[in-house]
């Protein structure tokens, strides 16, 4: 007796993702539908050594469907999510566009899981850079308390989709192949998909990610910000956050700076990060060891490393948080809320 | 009537950049010798249309000569800066030896100029990814005072010199055209050449630069801390780094965030940056103008943008700084030591 699944945006690199995860994750899986655009549909993708033919969304895409995956940008979730509910799924949104209403849980299960509880047919999925930050702050906070948060990020160009990464690979050929200046190489795609400007990524370091807000910050940036308070639930946690995109192409790197409510022992806050689900303590200076993001590539957990005082302020902690943005980012956060709801009978049956 | 000058580490890459900019520099030259350790010497470089033999550096190296600009790393200015000194030259020195010395000098000439006045042989430009923020935020303390600086880098390849840059094409090339992972590729400099374990820098970001103290920090982290405050000459000014390798070869980037004394409306610390010689505020988020790094390599300045109030501390500001570390970061500081000496009549004659 199991799920009947839907993966909206199921060609996507996240949707693909998802797919790759769900066979062996512990969900039990009955029917798989795999949604895509007009364009995408036709498509066979392979799930557990069958074929799937990828089918266009549609209205009527969700009869029967207990499970909604949404990864396919803001604007196929604003269509297609209520159709979805409204056909006695639950979704589980991995875009922008329901993370700040009110109804909506926003959830790492390892942070607050319980905020599923309260759902009412739609669960939204963190922005990538927020989740990482959540799981590597969430034993700082249950310990000693969060009074603000001050991060600069490095990301993965794969956060920006598959055009995304063609682009870099195809700039830094031009670069090393054919001898272009970075600076002269084209860009079609970043910063933003549909801007007014392109910019090259090659040996790049690139300070927009998503469009920029009336102060000053970009989307991604507020995003931080907001999901955060949300996500912790507490609108006093200070955050504020510098969006830096960077010549890698998996896994987002985070210079993270806190300041804890009660001064917290080094040695204890690293001890509370490596007990924590999900999250990995990778720190030794002596050895050279620390996260990176072409060895996190891949994996489901969240490394932190260089874990330090900071040297003025006493209540001030320093680290690195590495995590693979499609993975623990994306997919794996959505199927860890479909495997948390299952496993706390939060499903409704949507059968006949 | 012009000096004899020399260089010291003339055939790395900071030295022949220091070549290229003596050409024009106003700078009056009757003669230049380029030395090098004894596996360089014989190599002919051009200077002004003519062909220039590299010498092999000795304690006689330095006979008559008057400026000598040293950056063959911390041992050569350790072993023959002294001798230069003795030998009545003034030493310029861009290595970490003499940074913290009491009795040198440490300048960028257009934050604190003054202390040339005081020099005793030795003046030391600071660390490249120093320089920079210290361009970017002088304007700012001097009209708003500066009690904190909490910055995370985005350093590029060439900080650690040309072997790192080959080493970095090399695994691009691995991974573009060979199908290497970028796990996979071989590295042997970075992220300290000479250290016990090497990491590949390609579509990575390494949250190492130079190796660890005590403390936790890495030295590029603790020259940021104290060469700060050597060169604001205060002591009180609190600085956290966070310092990072990112595959990017030429021209650093910064995220500050500061903290003034005073609170400091934003379009006056605008103008302020904007004013400051040295230093281009670029800065509209509406046309997506803001410093990169593949824009920046090959320029002079330091370029500032991104600048925008925290969210919440009413005297903190964050904004994005960046520099091409091989010119301003190293080469072009010394040689802006030498012009400001030679402007102030601090050079003594040295001839017979």
């Amino acid at each position: 007796m199991g799920y009947s699944v839907a993966i909206v945006g199921a060609t996507g690199a996240v949707g693909r993702c998802m797919l790759a995860l769900l066979e062996t994750a512990e969900l039990p899986i009955d029917r798989l539908r795999l949604l895509s655009s007009a364009r995408s549909a036709g498509k066979k993708l392979l799930f557990k050594g069958q074929d799937v033919t990828v089918e266009e969304t549609t209205e009527k895409s969700f009869e029967h469907i207990d499970i909604a995956l949404f990864s396919a940008g803001a604007a196929v979730s604003a269509r297609f999510a209520s159709c979805a509910v409204q056909a006695g799924a639950v979704v589980i949104d991995n875009t922008s566009y329901f993370r700040q209403h009110e109804a909506v849980p926003l959830v790492v299960p390892e942070v607050n899981g319980h905020a599923l509880a309260d759902h009412q047919g739609i669960i939204s999925c963190p922005n990538c850079s927020t989740i990482q930050m959540m799981m590597a702050l969430e034993p700082i906070r249950q310990k000693w308390g969060l009074k603000r948060i001050i991060v600069s990020t490095y990301q993965a160009v794969s956060g920006a989709g598959q055009s995304a990464v063609d682009e870099a690979v195809s700039e830094f050929k031009q670069v090393l192949n054919d001898g272009l200046a970075p600076r002269d190489t084209k860009a079609a795609v970043l910063p933003v998909s549909g801007g007014k400007k392109h910019y090259p990524i090659a040996f790049n370091a690139l300070p927009q990610i998503d469009v920029f807000t009336e102060n000053g910050y970009t989307f991604e940036e507020m995003k931080m910000t907001r999901e955060t308070k949300k996500i912790m639930e507490d609108d006093s946690i200070a955050v504020s956050a510098t969006c830096v995109r960077v010549p890698v192409l998996y896994a987002h790197s985070e210079s993270v700076y806190i300041e804890t409510a009660k001064e917290a022992p080094i040695d204890e806050v690293k001890a509370a990060i490596a007990a924590f689900p999900g999250t990995v303590l990778e720190d030794d200076p002596d050895k050279q060891l620390y996260p990176q993001a072409v060895f996190t590539a891949g994996r489901k957990e969240t490394l932190v490393g260089r874990v330090r005082k900071d040297l003025d302020q006493p209540n001030g902690i320093h680290m690195w948080v590495v995590a693979d943005n499609v993975i623990k980012g994306a997919a794996w956060n959505s199927i860890q809320i479909a495997l948390s709801l299952h496993q706390n009978d939060f499903i409704r049956p949507n059968r006949e």
